[in-house]
């Protein structure tokens, strides 16, 4: 890495993109960061391609015009619709979450053929980004559409009765589609934590599968992206320079921010894309 | 009436509204619609009165543009929150679901005083929009944020144990606020498909409850404004001509709207409001 500090531009559709902001802080304290969240347009998760492209595209080149040098896409939806419009409509390095998480479902895989199921919106689903990833490592996929898992979070019901029967439906009908899975790679933002809550399921189901959180794997990408020494977090980093953007209510972003950020989000800015 | 056909536009911030243009097509068969569902911006719900009455705004504009010459605002938060922005903004017209809803809890008071619950969503709640038009009708109220009822519809999970569930809980909260709650008023236009599951529910609860649906109330405000007869509903009457538009995937909006207009939905225009 050179000596000037990098700017880390981070954008996602809401909060979620923060699980991975959390992921980079202690791996990468020596840089600044700007993080998006479009909250006024979320979620991407429900809409059409088109749609997602256009609203990531314009949150993408905000971030480029705060000064951001490298980009992460720290949404699966936009990542797994938008890369490509994504990385043509800026000059700087863009890494998304779909790429690391494939490569860390590889990097835990026990046996050969690895079979893989990922959870994640409808809209990512469609696109069959990580089944195309997952299948170029030589990785067996199933996708499986969760689109009540994001509100559950939000409803912040992440240990709650309701939540595990949702979570035991869809991991039944996507477990009974593909029986030898032995990977579950969580391919939406929200869904690390539902963790706690899939592991109970799964024990209940008496299927224990490998988890996969795409947030920590990408937090790795941009690290060896930058050149940096693979290294332990450092955990006792003073907090890095970071500033927060959103397009509605910034009192929601902060309350709501902080549980995926996993400390206190620091003033927000509130911004206007169109709309 | 006149002797010519009104065109009424009814505006929603997606398929929820599609239930009042339902109760509003046998009342007024002798319409012109143009329905609007601003699919790309959506949930209006969990979003910010600024960002509400924004988007709200627009869209009733791009209406009164098509030729509407009376608004109908289909959407419970858009009317608690942005009823007023639109009516500064548009030089017709505006009738909202809100005051119908009221007006209907209050004639189907059985006792005085009476006490009112309304399910709708947070920002509805957040406004206190009902509680005001309630209590100006000397009928007491208590308002109830319930955000999973939205997304379970979504789901399709209409008569489904996991709803059923979720009901119940919120319906407990409620009640325990409001013991002598004895009219629900369904403050959200997703949630008459709910009928037979909160029936089910209250009914497993032991709290029967007469409920309001505002949007076949809505219906019966337009009808009053036109000068329009009381009378029972045409049910016999062939289409009157109505005219799609929304802001994203034309193909989602044919498919699920279909469910709320309980009809299929013909040919829909996709229109760009920006964002």
């Amino acid at each position: 890495m050179s000596s000037l500090k990098p700017t880390i531009g981070v954008f996602d559709s809401g909060f979620g993109g923060l699980t991975v902001l959390r992921a980079l802080l202690p791996l990468i304290p020596d840089a600044r960061y700007i993080y998006l969240g479009d909250t006024a347009r979320l979620p991407y998760g429900s809409k059409s391609h088109e749609t997602i492209a256009r609203y990531a595209v314009s949150s993408a080149k905000f971030l480029h015009e705060q000064g951001a040098d490298l980009l992460v896409i720290a949404c699966n939806t936009a990542t797994a619709l938008a890369f490509e419009d994504i990385q043509r409509a800026l000059p700087i390095p863009v890494i998304g979450v779909v790429e690391p998480g494939a490569q860390a479902a590889l990097a835990a895989a026990e046996s050969t053929p690895n079979q893989v199921l990922v959870l994640a919106t409808t809209a990512t689903v469609q696109s069959r980004a990580y089944t195309q990833a997952l299948n170029a490592l030589n990785l067996e996929a199933t996708e499986k559409a969760c689109p009540l898992l994001v509100p559950l979070v939000e409803e912040g019901w992440i240990n709650h009765p309701v939540t595990d029967e949702v979570l035991k439906i869809y991991l039944t009908e996507a477990l009974a589609q593909a029986p030898a899975t032995n990977t579950l790679l969580l391919g939406c933002t929200h869904y690390p934590l539902l963790e706690p809550a899939i592991r109970r399921t799964l024990t209940s189901m008496q299927h224990p599968l490998t988890i996969i959180d795409a947030a920590k794997a990408t937090a790795r990408a941009v690290a060896s992206h930058l050149g940096l020494p693979s290294q332990s977090p450092d955990l006792n980093a003073t907090g890095p320079q970071c500033t927060f953007y959103a397009t509605d209510s910034v009192e929601k972003f902060q309350f709501l921010g902080s549980n995926f950020l996993g400390q206190a989000v620091a003033k927000v800015n509130l911004i206007d894309l169109g709309g």
